[in-house]
């Protein structure tokens, strides 16, 4: 099955304890469909400026990302200049610019309406709905941020409504939830919308909930984390193609989904940009699947009363 | 096998956003013990006051701890009285005495210097090692905590260079480690005497380090947080309870006891003091054991290339 990303393709200045990189190709769509590429056919919704020129179309089509929905207009493309500290957790916004995502109206063409899984990245949760109207997906999943949770808390409401999966943060989590507590913030969100919210913890790794059901999961142990933009929408990538591309949504193939989509995110903090996941091989993802198994599994025990 | 600690016992005064305690039987020596008596025989090595009394040796006594060792002196016993906000993960010390535990000077009996398994609680590094070299333990663990790194390093890089394991919490790991990245910190512990490392990172679980090997568990999910303090400690007995029960160091056996150990944690936070510990079943804790082994496990897979 194939998966529609509608979000946002952009150029990021990043800096980080490690070096720095100037205008590389960033956005949630496209690390996204970068890392959803190894596991299904996935369609880009988003649009770029006079700036996205053959290197960044080479991004999508090495990877045979179907970008006949990106839409080209004048102007300049989405920008994001960022920096991280020795806490790689957090990044410091040096600046924003909007640029051609300001007037954004995303238009789907007939076969982008008709694909199965869609992911709503991290934009505006105004324009989240408008494209989740147009498409009668399977299984639809959303990403947020704490700036539309405290700006269009309403918009987002109406969002949440309409998604079946919800892949954010914790701290996103908590406020959304308005509980310090995750377990009693996931049971409130669970309340909003989604059936299944997925909660990333970075170097903790993710915690996913249902109504009935608890996963926790830890992160690939890496010892050089050298920038992490875009780890949570390659996870997202991972998550969503595995599930795609087995099409199935029981709890044992979500939670594998939860494995390769942190797989995918441990690879791509290890470079800048998209560049690691661009040479990434088979081989390396079930690899590290398979480690991340070994690293978290344990026999049954019974402790008898001494 | 059976379990020697030294440690403190306390008296605590804690408040928390759900309620406060008075003088309420604490220090690290009683929560381990109290922990460690589900799986094994255990020996206390501490130093109390006149008040002391009846109230808490039931603490001990209705769990079968052995407080032959347990040193009664003139004086206050050991106080610390403290205070945590929402964020359940770090507390504010309100006032420390140390009292009658300015001049401990552990004696250990006969008995306790032939104990198989040792614990050294969170004091002086300088007291841990004249326990160590009087006791000729099969297995060695031991805890500390930032004032000790700070203020006595030199004592601390001995005490490290004469135990088989450590059980630390991430900040601490990191400063011991002096570096950042967990992974980093880990690498560079294990060459300082320890062959073991347990990270302690609260609602985010553990993680264990060898220097081949690797381990993660996510902590058990609590709706409350109810007192934090002791975490740590019944941690570390329920760890080393279960290792002196099997009497195995072998790796799957040594993640079984992170899970028991992760269990005993879970309860002990969800009251003040040692009152949840004190009234808890077997059936309880064995539950607990086998909801974290659902909470984490996944099936294997192989994505083929797409």
């Amino acid at each position: 099955m194939s998966i529609l990303v509608v979000g946002s393709v952009a150029f990021d200045s990043v800096k980080t304890p490690f070096g720095e990189r100037d205008r590389i190709l960033g956005g949630s769509a496209t690390y996204f469909s970068v890392a959803a590429s190894f596991f299904t056919k996935v369609r880009v919704v988003a649009v770029v400026g006079d700036d996205f020129g053959p290197a960044e179309e080479a991004v999508f089509s090495d990877r045979e990302v179907d970008i006949s929905d990106l839409e080209r207009v004048s102007g300049r493309s989405f920008y994001w200049s960022g920096e991280y500290g020795y806490d790689l957790n957090v990044a410091e916004t040096r600046d924003t610019q909007l640029n051609v995502f300001a007037d954004f109206k995303p238009k789907l063409s007939a076969d982008a309406k008709e694909t199965p899984y869609l992911f709503l990245g991290n934009i505006q949760p105004q324009l989240q709905v408008e494209v989740r109207e147009q498409v009668g997906a399977k299984l639809v999943a959303a990403d947020t941020m704490n700036y539309w949770i405290n700006n269009t808390p309403d918009e987002l409401g109406e969002m949440l409504k309409r998604v079946d999966l919800l892949i954010i943060n914790d701290a996103e989590a908590r406020e959304i939830g308005k509980e310090a507590n995750l377990v009693r913030a996931a049971r409130r969100i669970l309340t909003m919308g989604p059936t299944r919210l997925v909660v990333k913890r970075g170097e903790y790794g993710v915690a996913m909930f249902t109504g009935h059901s608890y996963f926790a999961t830890p992160a690939y142990p890496l010892e050089e984390v050298f920038d992490p933009t875009g780890a949570g929408d390659s996870f997202a990538g991972g998550f969503m193609g595995y599930l795609a591309a087995t099409n199935a949504t029981d709890e044992a193939a979500v939670r594998r989904a939860i494995i390769y989509g942190s797989v995918m995110a441990s690879f791509n903090v290890e470079e800048f940009g998209c560049e690691r996941m661009r040479r990434l091989t088979y081989d390396e993802i079930n690899a590290r699947f398979r480690e991340l198994r070994a690293f978290s599994h344990f026999e049954e025990a019974e402790m008898p009363p001494f």
